[in-house]
This record gives C-alpha cells, sequence and structure tokens, in this order.
C-alpha cells in the first residue's frame, strides 16, 4: 500500500493512493498514520480491508499539500557514508561498520514543501536517501534475516546537508544535519510488501533540472537488513522510528571547485523506484 | 517550582514537590508537563497560584516511583567537552566552539530507575550533567543575554555514554550515546526563577559510594545561555526540547588504567544543587 498524509502542516489526515492512482481518504478508517498505527497489524488490516472493498472516499488531489507520510517520528538514525560510490567521491575510506549519526525529527517536512537554506551558510547540499519505517521494535536483532521483519516500509528522504558546518565546525556531523525543514519525507510511506527487494531500487535527483545523482541501492555497503541488525545492538529501534540509509554519489560536496552548493531559488527534485518523488524550492531561513 | 511526574513508567501523572517538600498532586490542573505546558503562560499561571493556594491535594510519597519530569521530548542536543577539567582529562584540546551530539529522547528514563549496561559493552562510563528545558521556540537567538528567556527551567540528567561505542566502532558519538536507559531526567524540572545563576551550581556523582565527579557550572567553557544562542543558529529548538551542557571531570574514561567502567551491581548517585538526586542501579540488557 501507498500511504500518505495530505493537508496544512499539523493538520494532515490519513490517506491511501490506490492502485489505479486514486488518492483516497482514510480518516475514516484510522486517525492518523504513526508508529502505533504502523505496530497494531489490526489497523493496518482495516485499511487494507477497506482499499480492497473499495469503499474509500476519493480525495481530489488539486491544490491538496502532501505532508510527510508519518507523524510523531521518533528518532531518525542516518547511516553515513553507505555507498561505494559516494564513499569514493568525499574521499572518504568505506567504514568498517556503519558510520551513525541523527537527524531530529523536527527536521521533518514534506515533500514538496520549501527547503530553508540556513542563515550564514554557504555549503547547503542535497543527498536524496532511501528511508526505512520501523514497524516492529528492534532490540538485539540476531540476524540481517530476521531484520527485515521489523520494517514497515519504505519512503523518499532527503538528508539535506550543510557541509561547514557538518564538516569545518567542530564536533560531530550533527551540526549540519539538523536545519529546520532539513528532512522533506515522502510523498508515501510504501508498505514493505510492495518492495521486495530494496537493494534493487533507483534513487535520482536533479537540481534545477540537471541530473546529479543517479544511483542504485544495489550500491549500499551495509544493505538494509544489516543497517537494521547493526543499529539495534546499539539502540532500541521502535515502531514510527526512521533510518536514513545514505546517499550515492553526486553530492555538491563530491563536485570539482566551485562546488555547485544549493542556493535560495534552486529547485531540487528527486525520486526512487516505486516510493514517488518530491520538489522542493529553496529559500533563505 | 519543582515540577515532577510520578507513577508507572508511560503512566505518569504531574506533581509538584511544594516550599515545605509536601509532594502535591497537579493532575486537576494540568494534564501532563510536556513542552506544550511550558509554552502555555497561563498553564503555568494556572499551577502557580493552586500551590500558593494551598488547595492542592497531598499525595503519598512511599514506594512512588518519580518519572522524567517531562513528556514528549523532542530532541535532546547535547554538548561535548564543556567544561574546563573535563576536556583536560580526556586529553582534548578545548573546543573553540561547542561541539554537539544527539540523544534520541527514548533514552530517558526516571532519575532512579535501572539503568542497563549494552550487551556487549565493556566500557559503560557516567556523567552528570546539568539539563536545559526549553520553554520558547528558539531560532537564531541573537545573543547570550536574550538566550535565557527561551529556558523554562532545568534539571539532572545523567548522559550515561559508552566511550567503546562512542570512540572506537566509527562514526559519531552519537553510537556511544544512545543505548537504552541512557538518560536518566529527573527527579525534578525546576522553573528558571529558581535558579538565578546557573552558572554557579555544584555538581556532584558517586559510584557505590565514593565520589567521583565534583565540578562546579563555573567551569563550563560554554555557559548556558551561549550554548542556547549557539544552537539556535544551527537548528530550532522547541519547547519540550532539552539540552545536556556537558560534564565536568571525573568520568571512568579520565581515571588511570584499569579504568573503573560500569558493571551490572553498580551503583550510580548523583545531584546538583537545588535541582536533586538521582540513583540508579546498573543492570545487563
Amino acid at each position: 500500500m501507498k500511504l500518505l498524509r495530505v493537508g496544512t502542516a499539523g493538520a494532515e489526515t490519513p490517506a491511501l493512493l490506490d492502485g489505479e492512482g486514486v488518492l483516497r481518504d482514510l480518516s475514516g478508517v484510522v486517525p492518523d498514520l504513526d508508529g502505533a498505527l504502523l505496530a497494531d497489524a489490526d489497523a493496518l488490516g482495516r485499511i487494507r480491508a477497506a482499499a480492497e472493498a473499495g469503499t474509500l472516499p476519493a480525495l481530489d488531489p488539486t491544490g491538496l499539500r502532501i505532508g510527510p507520510p508519518l507523524a510523531r517520528i521518533g528518532k531518525i538514525v542516518c547511516i553515513g557514508l553507505n555507498y561505494h560510490d559516494h564513499a569514493r567521491e568525499t574521499g572518504a575510506q568505506p567504514p568498517a561498520e556503519p558510520v551513525i549519526f541523527f537527524k531530529a525529527a523536527d527536521t521533518v517536512v514534506g515533500p514538496n514543501d520549501t527547503v530553508l537554506v540556513p542563515r550564514g551558510s554557504v555549503q547547503t547540499d542535497w543527498e536524496v536517501e532511501l528511508a526505512v519505517v520501523i514497524g516492529r521494535t528492534a532490540r538485539y536483532v540476531e540476524s540481517a534475516e530476521a531484520a527485515l521483519g521489523h520494517v514497515a516500509g519504505y519512503a523518499v528522504a532527503h538528508d539535506v546537508s550543510e557541509r561547514e558546518f557538518q564538516l569545518e565546525r567542530g564536533g560531530t556531523w550533527d551540526k549540519g544535519k539538523n536545519c529546520e525543514t532539513f528532512n522533506p519525507l515522502g510523498p508515501w510511506l510504501v508498505t514493505a510488501d510492495e518492495v521486495p527487494d530494496p537493494q534493487n531500487l533507483s534513487l535520482k535527483l536533479w537540481v534545477n533540472g540537471e541530473l546529479k545523482q543517479d544511483g542504485t541501492t544495489a550500491e549500499q555497503i551495509f544493505p538494509v537488513a544489516e543497517v537494521v541488525r547493526y543499529v539495534s545492538q546499539f539502540m532500541t529501534l521502535y515502531p514510527g522510528d526512521v533510518i536514513n540509509t545514505g546517499t550515492p554519489a553526486g553530492v555538491a560536496l563530491g563536485a570539482a571547485d566551485p562546488k555547485p552548493f544549493l542556493r535560495a531559488g534552486d529547485v531540487v527534485e528527486l525520486e526512487i523506484e516505486g516510493l514517488g518523488r518530491q520538489r522542493q524550492e529553496l529559500k533563505d531561513a
């Protein structure tokens, strides 16, 4: 299923995009899409039954904002340098084990919302990423095979990054990853049953119409299942947590000088195969 | 005011410790203590009026668990190496600007709850810290003078840390800071009006009765007001966010070999002047 949330920021209602591409209202079936819902097999079953019964009211998508597909996100665990090609372009060695950093849930906006260039920023960069949404608590998961059973679904994430804040201002990467609006998410949360192989998805990102990233999750150094297993050894993952699993090559940081960092007026578009497309205009904070 | 939350984990009710040390039930006045409440001057006024009127029912503290004093915490921003004496003991240069890392809100437990030594851990360490609770949105705050106006209050935080995960497993410090139960908070949220000088508080921590940390916030490299101003340049702070402002000297990492890292059965006690005292027993995860 393709689950989403539509409406004004902070007042979104749950919806479903059906097999014919028709937007359907879920607000009569579930109150919202969040971790509690994803952990509730009955509620997911109700959505599925209503979708199959064809009884859900259609929604007119005209002018309707799409919000992030998940409310009340817990934590966002991010995996750094997780693509062979991206590690090469940044001059980093491929890590021996996954690199973890964090984004705060309050950085999440809808897939087509404005992204703000922070005040004082001169190195705002893009990163298309496969986001993994946790549906079942993952704590010391014993094997990669078992790990995918904790995944509720997948979404497109834009891991917007300020490289000077991240790399040149002391401390951890978190300083350049948590500016407001820095995590567009969506349009959809695609349930895991519709993503049979998360290691075979193409990811693309354009800036002002020019293709900048053109990768595949087959290039991931640590695949999704191993990432979930690994992270669960260091922290407990709860329903409604998100893992941003890293970005392929093609970011501004990896380009020749002068690096084409983002500025107000730029337009970024990104998509992952089967998971939908985002479009953001940049503005100054 | 000393605000707290008492009861079973996940089902705490709001309470107040009055000037005579009597625990008072706030559940008839406010539904819970969270960021929304801290941002609501009317609700805080109702608490204050009820406290002054002496009409709040007394609670019997016998056998009553104390939870964290804040529900629905947004993000926890942590400041690393923020005490001159702690930077020295870890062999680090004092940072030129604040070092930022993150703890997830799901690491928060009550001040006397069990702390779990993670599986595979051999370097679980303690850190007593002054936690700052945000009450008013802080975004590009212009001066340290203005910054304290965004602070709702203060609390004791235990920034439990796994040093091998933090420093020897690749990536950022976050890997060793986010194990479950790694952020005991409380017992109280002491409103800012009762902490006239956050830069003159003594902090102490004992392990199995032996004093290990004996510091003062006067040793902070970046004082609270500057920390709030600085962080707000990189991310927006919202009501219900918490900043752990760093730890003074005396952690296991800074001790002579063999370093006395924590093990199951150890008991850690910590207190900050005017903000109360915590006591945790360590168990294996």
